[in-house]
């Protein structure tokens, strides 16, 4: 494959990347096809099957767009960022937005949201691992300039992430079939706020 | 109904209770039949069916009992505790208990313990209302006493019940359909305790 045509199928993935996302955004996983996703980008369902098997492996890029967009985003700001104190809340507030774009790829359904769990699979494991770097990445910075004590960098990485998680879990349980809605991620920003700074206060020297 | 037959009925109750906790401890809700329950404390099908509808009833009977053990047991500890910070402690250990022993109900099938739960229902509703009161009520001692700061006890006891329920929730859904075992117990202790102490620091003039 020349430079030209990697460059050309490099942008045509990124087209579809962006209709699939859309399209899920607005209709979910279960109403969105293969035909009209490539309707949207003005490309034939042959050639979409050239880059995609099938609707599933479109979804699990989707994802993955996602989640490279919320570390990316992550990584532009912790860098802006002096203290751990103030990366660690950086994270929370992201870490938050990213579910609620992964929520709006299932129209905010929390059922469905969880059916397609096992669809995400490695995908999703891949990212917590990514996530557990870039948590214990930050608390090392705070250790190394002694603003932080000294602790297991990668148990309270995942403590946090299992908290914040755990706290995610709940409402979506609580909210079974309906619904999440505005009130919701008001209630979750919340409680992520006074996590963190219980979090925080704990890890401060 | 005379006094004497009353506590005919509540002694036979309770035989009932404790024979079923252990036939659901020993094979779990599925494999536990009326007829079995019956016979354990040597009484006809029938006169089972005075006590109890179904097979459910008895399941909700037993939680029913299992929190009120957990509840009984923590305010006799909680009379011997003398500040906010130990009693927070004591609710943390013995809420950890409580839930193994639920587990146990379900053989640790972690898988048969979320089936289960719609059929706990109201009971578990209940509960977590009284739980709430308990730990607001630990951490308004502890605001009188100067011991903690003046903050929102539901919403700072909400909070600390989210935290360990999400915690939890994340092992049993981690463990997919194998058995919870003490390796798992050992970890949530792990984490447990290190929230604890996070949460009273915080709270902590």
């Amino acid at each position: 494959m020349t430079e030209k045509t990697k460059t050309e199928d490099s942008s045509k993935l990124d087209n579809i990347l962006n209709a699939a996302q859309k399209r899920f955004g607005h209709y979910g996983l279960c109403k969105t096809t293969m035909n009209e996703i490539a309707a949207d980008v003005g490309m034939g369902k042959a050639s979409l099957y050239y880059y995609f098997p099938d609707k599933e492996a479109v979804f699990q890029a989707v994802i993955k767009k996602e989640q490279e967009e919320f570390l990316s985003e992550m990584k532009k700001h912790m860098n802006a960022e002096t203290d751990a104190s103030s990366q660690l809340k950086l994270y929370v507030k992201y870490r938050l937005d990213y579910f609620q774009n992964l929520l709006n790829l299932s129209k905010l359904k929390t059922e469905s949201f969880f059916n397609s769990k096992p669809i995400f699979g490695k995908v999703v494991e891949d990212f917590y691992k990514l996530e557990i770097e870039l948590v214990a990445s930050i608390i090392q910075t705070g250790i190394d300039k002694q603003e932080l004590r000294e602790v297991n960098k990668e148990e309270y990485a995942l403590l946090l992430m299992n908290i914040l998680q755990g706290l995610r879990l709940i409402r979506i349980k609580y909210k079974a079939l309906a619904e999440f809605d505005p009130e919701d991620v008001a209630y979750l920003k919340q409680n992520n706020d006074k996590v963190i700074c219980m979090f925080i206060k704990d890890l401060r020297r």
